[in-house]
């Protein structure tokens, strides 16, 4: 057994099957090893930037770890905005980074760069295996390490004579009962008494806003009177019909700042405190009015489900306690001029129930999403990080984790350039996703976000920089070279047949919503 | 004037009036600034992989500097890769990075990561603008470094304060007249009584490669009877016609050690000592016999052209001299099935007069490249860095460096998936660039590796992760999503034709060689 097969039975033998893989020379021993177990499922990704946004799509529905393989340096470079975005969502990954052999390194080979500078610009948790019989336990580690703090960016980098040299054995499964931070008793019923006090707001995060925990939270709300608060960019949350209502803060900074006025504390539950995404000249970095105290009563990384129960405990939720939910009201399906509001009424009227939608429609999505929220009951996932490119990848390993559930994944166009690659790999693995492309023909995010910085002009470079123009995209001919079937939906009845024809097929679709020119 | 202001006008001052950008909101006072100089040359690329491998072009022909405009840490890493490849080109690089105001810095917003530490993991240079009143300077710095040494990657960070507040002036150019290390002429005189003993290898690379240089080492190769010598993956090498005859290696080690047996001796003049591009199991490292010494006359980031004039000089080169070179000898173009090595002669009679190649068609350009030793001339550009994906966007990049002459982009479908984005900026910019697409449906060049590391299995998962297939990329509808006309081509007649079509327009065109499966 060498290291390269010890390190494949380990990643088994710990529950990680499932890899994401862009590989090259330096892991052929890796992807041999791969060969001897068809058990573990390896999707080729043709850019690596697929790999990693997989991942974090994955986990997110999974609640469990899978792994990349990516190639050196400039590997590892692909998938470093994608794994930027996992690790602002709390998302378990292990990379694979196979480098050259240790003896080869002194030598300026082509390929030689510095992975461990740039794998630790990004990751939790980064070694380099030492020796083949090293490999197995490192191997473990990473995917121990992937798990801890309700998921890490774990890196280990695989010199290939590790790989190819002689090891002893795999390791077995780590013991993984980790012992998640809790605050005190003390610290939850200070909160338990906070929260029925006026104005106050619970924020909560992470596995607080999905599936039971989330309704566990609403009663919480419902004992209390407290107003449940949830951040703009959230790696998951529950939504539609039967989910406990809450607030989720909106992206401008100035609008933020309204949704908060008047709070008087804030408490946080599995969650950062809140933040203006960029500064702005003249305008506060926090939303929150002056003289809010925050309280951080438990961290994205500490132990969420605990301190929720512990909390709903101390504020008296019993079984009779009934969350305020959101009903189910499904729109009619528009018809006529396509507008974004009425695109966002014919996806609210057709999201099949337990769909996930991958949302990164940054600025379309805004007029398109509001309408969901009494939709079928459905997950939504969306950018965490801020770095465009995330929704196809993303779409991919949530289809992949979760093969009987719908996949929608609402994009920009300028964001889905990103990693147009992902196309292939769901034709590849056939996967039930239907991509909405938003062609509003540039970064309209931009457009906007130039007044917002105080610049009032727009000339000639920054129009060159704004529009996606001349030529126009062609998503349908992209989606096509893909190998994905695409339509163009120019009006109200052409997107609803496309959308309807996309969620009742098996395979993977893309519509290109042509939008309208702003108003 | 802002910050930005001063930074646009320092670049222009400083000679910088290209940049290929790729921005986001914290670089909107940037755009506001270049908006006021339309003598600043804009380009977008719709993924940031397709700006520095732009630049590095750019610097490749252009023999100065480009800068790029990247958008926080993950726009850093989608530019990695290409950087890296910039980097081992010796290319020189600015990249303006705009980042979060400084006083945003202390909060966990989406977009905030580890800028310095990605950075520095590729860049030469690195500074961060501490306030608006440094920019200018900074700005200056960051050109003269990376003109410095021969070429370096500067990377200018720029927290969005520093744009948007107030500066005092632009800076002017600073003196950029920099003493490159010259070896001594004991050194040289060294040099000069090794090269007329037999066997002896004289390796050149950077200047040394193309234009007069070139044809001062063939010089000095015919005076001294020493054999000229270049490493496989370079930056840019003249070919074809009335250049000087030189031996490239090769990529396998195998052969490369067989191309430099019975060599008495290798003096460096503007390269690295040759290597193997990956270690493997029981090969060397290194290409060379044992106890062949390597001497370091002159490195990559010394004076190359100094010390080959120098040289030659020493070893006796007169006004008479004269270097072997290479005839005009162009082949029929044939027709028939289509074969890799059929291409290679259609495209070698093809080739216009002093036109470009970028070159990444890793295994067909074995096949391809040899019989354009003896077309018309013209230089050819190469992945130096093994990051695949160089292609499109080094070629976008040369294309704008050099408007009046034809680029012709060779690359595989695998290399050309990572940035296929800059099919849509040759388009935007109408950039006289020739793709030609090796659809080998695969990474071959794992297939072949895979056997190199002396893997003998070929399973499930190793075809799954070689193989580009099921489905099958369609380049002629990817080429028509960005805005570029596409042909696909089955036979050598079909091939020709496209080829001379392609080659007689003015803007971009993609041709999908459908490559026959190996023998």
């Amino acid at each position: 057994m060498n290291g390269a097969q010890s390190l494949v039975k380990t990643l088994l033998n710990n529950g990680v099957d499932t890899v994401f893989a862009n590989p090259g020379t330096s892991e052929m021993h890796f992807v041999a090893a791969l060969d001897e177990h068809p058990e573990m499922n390896c999707i080729l990704c043709l850019f690596e930037g697929g790999t990693t946004g997989a991942a974090d799509g994955y986990f997110r529905m999974k609640r469990d770890v899978a792994g990349t393989l990516l190639h050196l340096a400039p590997g590892f470079g692909n998938a470093f905005a994608n794994l930027h975005n996992a690790r602002k969502a709390g998302s378990g990954i292990v990379n694979i980074v196979g480098d050259h052999a240790t003896h080869h390194l002194r030598y300026e080979s082509p390929l030689k760069g510095d992975i461990l500078g740039i794998s630790q610009a990004v990751s939790h948790w980064t070694r380099v295996s030492s020796n083949a019989t090293d490999v197995a336990t490192d191997g473990a580690a990473a995917v121990q390490e992937a798990r801890a703090r309700n998921g890490q960016i774990a890196t280990l980098v695989l010199p290939a004579d590790t790989a190819w040299n002689e090891a002893n054995t795999a390791a077995n499964r780590l013991d993984t009962s980790e012992s998640l931070h809790r605050p005190s008793m003390g610290d939850i019923e200070a909160a338990a008494a906070r929260l029925v006090t006026p104005n106050v707001a619970l924020m909560i995060g992470g596995s607080a806003l999905f599936g039971p925990q989330r309704e566990l939270a609403g009663k919480i709300a419902a004992t209390t009177g407290c107003r449940l608060l949830a951040d703009t960019l959230i790696p998951r949350i529950s939504k539609g019909a039967g989910t406990a209502k809450l607030d989720q803060l909106v992206y401008p900074i100035s609008p933020k700042i309204s949704q908060l006025e008047a709070t008087s504390s804030i408490t946080l539950l599995g969650t950062d405190r809140p933040v203006a995404f960029f500064a702005y000249p003249g305008k506060p970095s926090v939303p929150e009015p002056p003289y809010c105290p925050i309280t951080d009563l438990c961290m994205p990384t500490d132990d969420i489900e605990w301190t929720l129960r512990a909390l709903a405990d101390a504020v008296g939720v019993t079984s009779k306690t009934v969350a305020e939910t959101h009903p189910l009201d499904l729109p009619d399906i528009p018809s006529g001029q396509l507008t974004l509001e009425k695109v966002g009424l014919a996806l609210a009227a057709l999201i099949p129930e337990n769909a996930i939608i991958c949302n990164e429609s940054v600025t379309s999505g805004f007029h398109v999403i509001p309408p969901t929220a009494t939709a079928r009951p459905h997950d939504l996932l969306a950018g965490t990080g801020g770095a465009i490119g995330l929704c196809l990848p993303c779409a991919t390993g949530a289809a992949t984790a979760c093969p009987d559930r719908k996949v929608i994944a609402l994009t920009g166009d300028g964001s889905a350039m990103y990693t147009l690659q992902s196309l292939w790999t769901m034709a590849r693995e056939n996967l039930d996703v239907t991509v909405i492309v938003f062609a509003n023909r540039g970064y309209q995010i931009l457009r906007d976000e130039l007044t917002n910085v105080g610049v009032a002009s727009y000339g000639q470079n920054a129009q060159a920089m704004f529009d996606v123009e001349n030529p126009t995209l062609d998503w349908v001919s992209l989606a096509k070279g893909h190998g994905v079937p695409g339509t163009r939906a120019n009006d109200m009845d052409s997107f609803a047949k496309a959308l309807s024809a996309g969620l009742s097929s098996d395979g993977p679709s893309l519509i290109e919503v042509v939008c309208p020119p702003p108003a």
